[in-house]
């Protein structure tokens, strides 16, 4: 075995097998640490990842960790075994959060292939995975499936017959998993930050976020570190400045999470994600840029057997340097305004009156 | 209900009504993350906020989170419904110490109007509040006066009669919170970095920091988030790019950190803050900018029953790219050298041999 | 006592007498948060630092912190007294890492002072220390062996008779301190992301780490705050600013990190450190820079009684802005290809098949 091999380049296209499963490395113990961190370079504020009394008084046996920190440690982990040749993450389906986390618990996450399809060019072909992130009793807490542009590592490999997955747009209400054992009824909107519940919230509603964030360099790339996602792209400007943007690229995770902060001026109460139907990073964002962002009610669900709480799908769509207050989005099916970096479809819970 | 009322634009003066009492959001269970990102952004090193061991000698149950981290925590919460259409930050008075929080605690903070001018102008008003920072027993950790310039909305508003609270100008050493069950008898020099105790100094005696330190904008944007502190002009590039000084101003609280932290060495044994007497961000610091720190004693008191430890009144003056062995500082009342940001009057505590 | 001798200057080659004991300040109890913070700012990925599961597993109570970052806090610790005036850092030796460090732990460092020279221009002298880091049960974690050019104060203070100790240019292998009441027997490779192990390594055989990792200000500082060293060159600018360089260095020691998270790709299975036989800083770092390492195999030893673990005996060698695939190096003894930075000779431990 010589050097070469022990150091790992990552997977190519024609490694990925149809039905194939990988076990990615380095499960990970999530702390009050990963929690402070993720609050220091996002200023998350939503109630229910900030104070452990609040979240005891619902129900939960401590302050869970915030869904997109947890969604993010998982992709991490998949990133040295899916998307290291990537040349385009292409979109996100199916995601659903299945159960809390807390402090202590250990993240792994194991990936199986479910789909691939050569492009015409031979160079590239899209791999299609079900990642799933799993805490130390091996119980779900998070799975979605992903679709990337990956790199052939030879334009001659033979390639497997193309088998692409059908996916749900959009994750249906019923499938949704509202907290288990937990009741709204004694959430505070003082404390929330915000006296708008799932009822205030109209189908069709726009919210601008009103705030922007700059982000710098040494941010996206310590929040992007903490998740040991390994993308070079974040973090070596050596590389970088050999590109046509010069310079390292934002990982669009710190985009979803810095609109999804922005979006507490506006959805104070969306106090959990239930699901990610979609997401787009339609532009890239690099560090100096400032991040706007607005919100629009897509639909609003009720929860089979819950008066505490209801499910809200949101369109959240983020820009650089251009504040929101003219909502400027999709202009016509699939253009965007130029200043939109991000596209994101999901549901939220929200406690009810 | 509109996006627009969803999204909070911050309170005007006018919506500040004499004697309200505003609860404010998003009560912050803190952890060691806080701690290890507080000493990472600051370079704290007081022993009592570092050594559990060290804390545990004197009788804590555990290592006390810094005081200063304590106040910032409680003053962002304030700052979306008190400050975000502030003008200017005009001053502080009468902060005190009450009790310790440990990693676990909650703080929740709230505020009550106790003054309010409108000035000549018509254009904004003085607010004065008192706020207080409660633990997750509804005890009273921190609190403090503080008054800012704040916008009106609509320059016809009819204004309230002017009423300015008495505030005193320095917290009487009667009036300091000693820690209670605490003995420092068993304290370490050794340990804590400095063999000079409250015995040792001398009122007017003037003390050069030596050591500068360097702040860029991820280290006190970072810290600021970590705060929820919303102030907008710490965060959004795109609106401060347009501003005089076209870039972001730091939190003036990240001028206090560092500048306490610097005191380090010179005030080894400082270490608990008993009262905040008076503040003044003399001057806007920004990223780049190198923060020099001395300290001048204006005052000792000892403590009512306490052989262990002492008060000591200290004026500390913050510099920006000036070393301040030359101890810069008012040269005349209230005019400063140009290259001073920072007045702050406050009470320390020290041990007495 | 003055304010000038209250604020300390750090101890000058005179201060130093053969055989001094010096107790150095500022115990730190470690946390969750210090682990999350070095995971942030390095990228580390070694997975006994990570997975509490995975470290019970072998039989530890919990997941040990990075060997290497409590080497930087017990190092932090020994700069004020002992390299605040020091020119030169010129080596390192005789490291041994003792036993693990968990979070909660209490480390006090303390220093002997074991060899001084002055030299020939009486303006400067070596200094030898063995520097000692312990637990709250007053137990050695790490020591090791330093020696620092450190300026005179004075130079016509008479010089103390020449000593330098004899030093083990490598720590045998029956000296390494193998972690005791543990088996790697239950070692997940697909967790630890490597299968390569112990038994897989060839002496001579040489791996390029491939990734390479670009530091900025905010980055090192923030890590070298963390540890509490207060060498001026790492964070005053205004200072640094008049320097040859005109800039801030980087702490060498996170060159030091940066290389050894890098080397994860290659050397996943090398859990834990040994010894630091020697290191070297062959060349400043800065901000802007991008780390690049690769490593050759000096050494292999059994180790007494163990069939799950092994050790190696590792070069490691981090470049700025240069890719490691053509193993730049040492050209002729002690004269290397100019983008080396860092020449770093360890002992780790790998899991045996």
């Amino acid at each position: 075995m010589s050097g070469m091999t022990k150091a790992f380049a990552g997977n190519f296209f024609e490694d990925f097998k149809l039905g194939a499963h990988i076990v990615h490395a380095t499960p990970r113990t999530v702390t009050e640490g990963d929690r402070a961190l993720y609050i220091g370079l996002t200023g998350s504020r939503f109630l229910l990842g900030c104070s452990a009394q609040a979240a005891r008084a619902v129900g939960y046996a401590d302050a869970p960790l915030d869904d997109v920190l947890v969604f993010h440690l998982v992709f991490g982990k998949s990133v040295p075994d899916i998307s290291l040749n990537a040349v385009a993450n292409l979109g996100y389906a199916e995601c659903r959060f299945h159960r809390p986390v807390f402090a202590g618990d250990t993240l792994a996450a194991d990936s199986k292939v479910i789909g691939l399809r050569e492009n015409s060019n031979g160079e590239t072909g899209t791999v299609w995975v079900r990642t799933t992130g799993r805490n130390q009793q091996d119980e779900i807490v998070v799975d979605w499936v992903r679709w990337v542009m990956v790199n052939k590592r030879d334009k001659g490999a033979p390639a497997p017959g193309p088998s692409a997955p059908k996916l749900s747009p959009v994750v249906a209400p019923e499938h949704l998993i509202a907290p288990q054992g937990i009741d709204f009824a004694k959430w505070s909107d003082a404390h929330s930050g915000s006296a708008a519940r799932w009822d205030d919230y109209a189908v069709g509603e726009r919210i601008d976020h009103v705030d922007g964030m700059t982000v710098e360099e040494a941010e996206h790339a310590t929040a992007t570190r903490l998740y040991q996602n390994t993308a070079k792209v974040h973090f070596n400007q050596h590389l970088a400045g050999n590109t046509r943007f010069k310079r390292r690229l934002m990982y669009g995770g710190h985009v979803i999470s810095t609109a999804r902060a922005l979006s507490f001026n506006g959805l104070g109460n969306a106090v959990l994600i239930g699901a990610i139907n979609a997401g787009r990073h339609v532009a890239p964002c690099f560090a100096g840029d400032t991040v706007f962002a607005w919100s629009q009610v897509l639909d609003k669900a009720a929860l089979d057997g819950r008066k505490d709480l209801g499910a809200l799908r949101l369109r959240t769509i983020a820009t650089k340097n251009q504040p929101c207050d003219a909502f400027p989005g999709e202009i016509v099916s699939g253009k965007f305004d130029p200043a939109v970096i991000l596209d994101l479809d999901y549901w939220v819970f929200m406690p009810r009156r």
